[in-house]
């Protein structure tokens, strides 16, 4: 049984994944570390991590980025394995994100939903068969109408996922109403659709000559996040120090 | 039994209407007007609809612009209704089949096919109950790789039926990667997805709280759009003068 | 402003109800009806309606069957419009809910959602144009691993209400594994996907010549229901006695 | 450049086929066998391959089960590599394909299409992973109201090859109408809808918790299986005796 410590235990995330964790016989949480006190856990919580002297052999973070420092500097000299959640990184604080993996697991993805990292790994195979057999490739990505950025990251993630398998030679379009003409043979339409309490979908479609492959991917809640944070864990405890991402936890 | 002339008979949509019509116990085939020659019908045809002496209820039209002014003032002299398939005409085209529509009857619509004209008015009742009900409305097209206008005419027909039935009070977006801000309410985002051989499909999109209705046509050939024309020629004949489009032949 | 009272209020949806009112300007929540006190509400909460003596336009209810007789009773001698929405009343319940209509309004469905009620009316629509025309009409729909009954009661409705637009004359497929035949033409096939936690997804499939129309309902959450039951509410306030359903607030 | 012989080159797929070719760099058709000569061809056509004495690297086979007895015994003699796309094969003549794969290479396969062949391969490797992580397994398959079987072979040759990765632990089942009761976790519901002309597609569903994976082929025309073939040809070509399937053409 792996003992985690669930680093931001008492925000929405924290406590999603303690309810999923209670589920789970392969993963106990042993501590909480939150400074806000308003919920009750069946574990102990601290105010820091360092403050901490339960033994443990994984972090789950989803706190905030202030902090993910202290969450690091600890982790490190524990050499304690940590899954990082929390978005939103500076770029000194992603650098120190790497200089920490030299010292422990360290693993941290675009998207921590199991489904969507599975995803990623069949696309760039269907890409590799599908591209040269003359398929086009577009993506469809849905989100509520409160997102302010688009495409999702998401979305720049997966055919990113493509297009390293076509050697990135694909350029992305993003807007096929400003010229007249035809769509170009390296080029991937990504286009964003927006509207109401949408939590999350994307479809990959490959269009050939009279036959059309889709892969779509939609989350139902946030809980597919917390989710993955869980898989994530149970496989970065005991692992060598390291950068690691969803793809390691999945398999085949 | 309503006897239609088939103009422009041994085109490619002249000869999937002679076979539609083929199979339809409520109209036939009485001659058709064709300069080529190439292909055996079951009924007579003539090189124009001037040479043309057999009787007729209704032309169909799926000729070419070039040829449709001579058309237009045959079935003008004679009173003999038509529907007007053929696309790409001049404004100033546009202008006489208006003024032609004095003396007999002719149909012209964007979109010839039973189902998206259906969609259309549906569309419009959908919009006047969930707009007010704080409905986010999308459109997603998909044609082929080789289609040059993005978004399609059906598309922004779609729109425009949805926008009249909110007193037009929308603005259509076709890119949204542009600006990070949240959706404006009052907006209708209108995506184009290219690729493979996709002959058509219109995907309209209610988003709301916590539920998402969607409508959707797919078209699986350009028969679709001959048999369109059929219905609309069965319903043209003996119809008065006037101008009249696939909406009048839908009765609910 | 719509008066109501929430009866059941401390359940799942009595709670979900009185979030949504919350931001509604047209309705506030001015009495609660529940005999567990273990939520906090803004307004006073009482152990049966009998003892409540808030006035009121309305009542919504989300309780449970057994708490049902009582209330319609109440409502019936304050004559007190109510909206029904506790399901698995008995055959005898029914009967009471039909006596109780001719003294007070009752509105009762079998799908509250906004998005369901309306898609039945332009299903009818849809099956009354496209069913003459050819098109073959299917349904396919979506639910969790833990339902038990397939298919769904909306599915149910669904079809029941395409085949009211048909004059009754369609019978149901369920099952098409056991003969080896081509698909009857007047029939309705209807077929379950049970998986995850899948909320609800309703598809109906017009299949024609060349082309395919297609309606989905998805829901992402229970909080559609509470959302029709508060549109109802607004709607029924005022109204005089009779049996009332969604179709009756979606006003085209 | 890939010499192939086209068997039953006068038929619909033949004809497909030919065209196909004929815009393929990689391979050309030099000969054809066909009894039936109303069509006009580029190459010679010969009444059986018996007769026919141009040297070929390969031959594609889309002619009728009461041709291919004499087809595979002349392919065998001559250790001519031969795809098998001919359907509705005695056992009689499947042993026979058997026996004649040890003198020359044979591929055959449920469904030609490079798009589904590719997606059995993603499934089970999808399946690998989802079905351990608590996902449900669905299929949904649509086709034309003129088939008679449900459901279809290729929903059967996905549904096993996604069973075949997962130990063929699991059961399918066709109709969840006839029982009030919960999913069973070890089954895959597999339903067939049946309407208008659609050629055929196929949806598999991985439904886990609060997220769903969607992987969708469809067909527009025949062409698809075409296409398939003409790959299987080019590959197929110079390869030593065996039996082969579509799974070897597509490389990962």
């Amino acid at each position: 049984m792996v003992k985690a410590i669930m680093h931001g235990c008492n925000g929405k995330m924290g406590q999603v994944i303690t309810g999923l964790v209670r589920d789970d016989s392969g993963i106990e949480i042993v501590a909480g570390i939150d400074k806000y006190r308003g919920v009750e856990n069946t574990y102990p919580v601290f105010d820091t991590l360092e403050a901490c002297d339960v033994e443990a052999d994984v972090v789950i973070d989803f706190s905030n980025a202030a902090a993910v420092d202290e969450l690091l500097a600890v982790c490190a000299e524990r050499v304690l394995p940590v899954v990082l959640c929390t978005t939103g990184l500076s770029e000194e604080q992603l650098q120190n994100v790497q200089r920490i993996s030299e010292k422990t697991a360290v693993l941290r993805s675009a998207n921590m939903s199991l489904g969507v990292n599975l995803l990623m790994k069949l696309l760039k195979e269907a890409a590799s068969v599908l591209a040269p057999a003359g398929f086009d490739i577009e993506l469809v990505e849905k989100h509520h109408n409160l997102k302010v950025d688009a495409p999702s990251g998401t979305a720049i993630a997966m055919a990113d996922s493509i297009n390293e398998a076509l050697d990135n030679e694909y350029v992305y379009n993003y807007d096929r109403s400003k010229e007249r003409k035809k769509r170009e043979k390296k080029e991937i339409g990504i286009v964003a659709v927006r509207g109401g309490t949408i939590v999350g979908q994307h479809d990959v479609i490959f269009a050939g000559a009279d036959e059309v492959i889709e892969f779509q991917h939609t989350a139902y809640s946030k809980a597919v996040f917390g989710k993955g944070a869980v898989e994530a864990a149970k496989f970065l405890a005991g692992k060598p120090a390291g950068r690691y991402d969803m793809s390691d936890v999945i398999q085949f």
